[in-house]
């Protein structure tokens, strides 16, 4: 059996991990850590627990869990992840990271959207390494990979939806906007006005609109990547009044206006035929973030405007499934070389 | 005082402008009309009313309610709506109507959107006079007309917001992009998968994208007029687990690049500088329709994205308060020659 | 015209009685009291008043207010509020107190359930003069008084539907309970993870149940002199993922078991014919917080369970308005001798 | 493998028995049932199945399954239910029947509420046979069974919180109420104003109280095995603004008022030590839907309200899957001697 530890177990994203991880068939949980809530029991923290996975959370000591662990789990905040992911990983410990610290390939784009005051990378040589832990877009990587940065939540959504027609040239690189509405939970668990109940009951909002999200560089990135050029793109986030989910909405320019819906169609069924975690719908259906929901599972989908000239590239997801934690675990499968869609068969949970 | 009807008295935007006119100082309402729950009590369909309005529901009788009212709301479906609109109009009762039938200007347009099987408009001639209520944009025709096409929920979201901007050569006609995202009240009082609540409860989803939404004429029609030529644009809308409001985001191109964002946050305060019922944000504030439900309020912002080259025109309404009752009320006013506010001076609900 | 000052504006009651009183025709607000948000303006705290109401929130100063207010309205917390609210009243400025502090008559259940560590309270001689603010309870009383204590959520909940039972000896005063449910804007403004929204947008819980909350007194009290002795109960409160409404059902023993349904019908149309904010349903009819929401309206309901012996007394308000803004300003209507609906006639918001 | 068929796929149980099956280990899905909506496939009608389980929705046809289904679940509406069962059963399958066609031990019991114009019980003769669906209560039973009355949601979550205090004797059979709050997926996938999103958004609201919901016999028969006595009690059922989950909360009185609180504490840890699906909570927390969700757990709680003298018997599950679907996979488990636990080993979903 392989050992697992999962830092920063108090929050949501650390907390669907496990619940993933209770079901997966390869892996025991050994260690899970939150330096706040060190000593209390995980249960105490998640009742969903209680009798599961009685552990007692505990203070990250990356040297101690380099004895007790094979692979581990971050969820801590940017910046103090990349600190203890680094000394794990220098401990023989693989890692799959869910904040952002090793998803920019580009330490100056880091700084400019993470930094502060001068902040710098905290390791940047290991950044170089990490590979972007999107399976669908990058698996032979992640196969050998040390230290996987799994994709952020918004940037999972857009990417799968528009990076096959950009790859397949059939849209343009320059103008695409990325308009999406996410549920609650995306906002963590501390407290704040704007994730209390009724402030948002009833209530939806945008918000860091207009290059004020640092999700936009990651798209940007993988995007430009599969247009074989950089770009700019307008990315909106929305928080709308559910809990779980993201849908995204892009627009873009087709590159051949003549091409017809078909062709679209097309290049999105060829890119995932066979992806166990994609389902790309047809011309009579439309993503629905409620087909989705505690599971691993993307749906996808394409139309052509053609009256006014655009293409939209429609996803729909569980940000803390396929947007974080689920997607953490295909990609620690395809680190360990274990089955990729092990302890993630769940059907979504609907209605 | 001045005695209204309403028609359609048994549906959502029915029941809002009843409660809008209860409070009305000037109006006293006469008689609420239901075709097929004619006989029962107004209360019996809507329980807030027990004691306030215990008017009966009576069949629609244009010849009978030409002499028991001045003016009359229609919140009866489209060609039905036009149908009687067009009797009480010549029996020479003024006419609010909230149904889509006298919204557009081109026949063949509302042949095209809302025709079928060679559907012919019912009342053309009355087309012709009809005047597209929105006050912030035709104040001045609304006053003396007979009758007034109350604009549709998304319409004056997505113009509110972007009309000022396309009026002053900010930006393109081309290439507009409206997302929009809805609370479930817009689809009516008539049930369906669609709107039962355990399908939407925890779901978002677009629906009617690529040119397949009847506001996107509308919608284009009055954008049209406000940048001096035809456009075509994409509408995308999107519903969401709430009961009132829609957000509106428009996303266009600056005709000037070089032009800072303080031009286009001057534009929205020249456009609207003494417009009771909007409201524009600074560059420190986004809508949010928690701020402006229940009241005839519409919140507008607009963003300069200049990293990527775009324009954000963003509003906030109550879909039923100023997306159709509260502006058919409004709308009322004008034609009455009475105050533009009375009956309309309610603060938003929040929380 | 009436000039009157809000104390506690940066809460959620505070802001309610705001929204009421920009709406009441013979009053005017005059200042706008929040000590944290001291020197920000009130749009900036509660954007629905943008335009509407720009006054500046300042810090609570008896004395001065003295001088500008002839009424006053204290949502502060308990213990803050006796403080200032007995400097008011010696100042000669009318007072209805949101908070607990007057509302139970006896300082022994004040001091053990409001007192901690020895607390007194804090005016005791104000406390033998205030008048407990339930109108459709104490209507003569709150007429002459200098300061009103409005009654809390849960007990306008409970005592409009049971005193009515009790008064006429329909039910025993032994074994009473009330399992009552409420919408989380109850909770206020302060954020915390009990009110957080990824936390109860699927939850439902009951909390301080077995005698742990602190309105439990105050319905006791209220019964009590309706039954003519004093009582326990057992009070059950619930959160529920809405944002307003309180929905209570009360329980109680039959004094008579062959006493049919129609006799309890016919005490609650008694005790409240005339009454303009209760709304005595029939036997065909359940209250429903949706049919209240935002109004000052409570809707009340008896059934006779005949099988088990049983008494049930339900009913549905609005927590922010009767259940404390509306019924504040109800209270104020009465000490000034205006119309006791005045301000207070809208229809509730359904949808 | 053991080959399972599900009767009524179309609607929110069938749904959700076919998520448990398909994350079972011993079973295979060879028939999904549903004549209305026969000759689709079920991911047209669930997407969420769509590359997970392609089956095709037959007519149900009782002698064609026998030859290819070793268990069934029906989850077909009463009386339909019945028919069929007793063919299938006949016929040599083991059947769970979720209806509440062989729940009531008494024939004129379930004439007197299922019936309807002298309806009787369609196969009397199985009635007599069936087992009670709850096996916690009745697992030996159900370990020989042929057919399983699998226990109704409201019925198994006031069970489990009420039965071992009345079989220890610590609370009086005599007085018992059930108040208990039920999401809105309890209601099905059939439209109807009642489950309408716009009319629930925001509302609570009892439903058939006083003796008027079927479940009231079904909970009064088994209280009353335990309290070993007939008895009669007052249940209200409430419909809250969620999809899932049932809280409930008993109120008794104990049979001695000097007993402690530790002792009803005691009761429930001991009649449940062991039950991998009961999860009693201590005296420093209480039951929530948001923590048993997806899952098929139940969390109870007991409390003793010592000022007024009452018992409160407090419990959450997740109405489709304790009190529905998972419980009748637990059902087949036990009748079929596999693992009572397989399939059914998911954490809840929380957030």
């Amino acid at each position: 059996v392989i050992r697992a530890a999962v830092l920063g177990a108090s929050g949501y994203t650390g907390a669907e991990v496990l619940r993933i991880l209770v079901g997966h068939p390869a892996i025991e949980v050994v260690a899970v850590c939150a330096d706040r809530s060190a000593g209390a029991r995980l249960s105490a923290v998640f009742p969903q627990f209680r009798g599961r996975l009685d552990l007692e959370l505990e203070r990250v000591d990356p040297a101690a869990l380099a004895a007790r662990a094979d692979v581990a789990f971050s969820c801590l905040p940017h910046g103090d992840s990349a600190r203890l992911v680094a000394a794990l990983v220098e401990a023989g410990v693989k890692v799959v990271d869910l904040s952002a610290d090793f998803r920019l390939r580009d330490v100056a784009e880091y700084a400019a959207w993470y930094g502060g005051g001068g902040h710098e990378h905290p390791a940047p040589a290991l950044l170089a390494e990490a590979v972007y832990g999107l399976p669908e877009r990058h698996r032979a990587a992640i196969r050998g990979a040390r230290l996987v940065a799994s994709a952020g939540c918004f940037p999972t959504a857009a990417i799968l939806a528009l990076a096959p027609l950009l790859e397949r040239g059939l849209i343009g690189a320059r103008g695409i906007i990325v308009d999406a509405k996410s549920g609650v939970s995306g906002a963590g668990r501390a407290t704040s006005l704007g994730s209390h109940f009724s402030e948002i009951g009833e209530s939806v909002r945008a918000y860091k609109v207009a290059g004020g999200h640092r999700h936009t560089p990651e798209i940007e990135q993988e995007l430009g990547r599969a247009a074989g050029e950089g770009l700019r793109l307008t990315f909106t986030p929305h928080l709308i009044p559910m809990v779980r989910g993201i849908l995204s909405c892009g627009y873009a320019t087709p590159s051949d206006p003549e091409l017809p819906a078909a062709a679209y169609q097309a290049a999105l069924e060829e890119a995932y035929r066979g992806e166990p975690f994609v389902d790309v719908l047809g011309q009579d259906a439309l993503p629905d973030t409620a087909h989705v929901r505690g599971s691993n599972r993307a749906q996808v989908a394409v139309r052509l405007d053609a009256r006014a000239g655009r293409v939209l590239a429609i996803s729909a997801i569980d940000n803390l499934v396929k947007g974080a934690a689920g997607q953490a675990v295909q990609c620690m499968n395809l680190v360990l070389g274990l089955s990729e869609t092990a302890g993630l068969g769940g059907v979504a949970m609907f209605p």
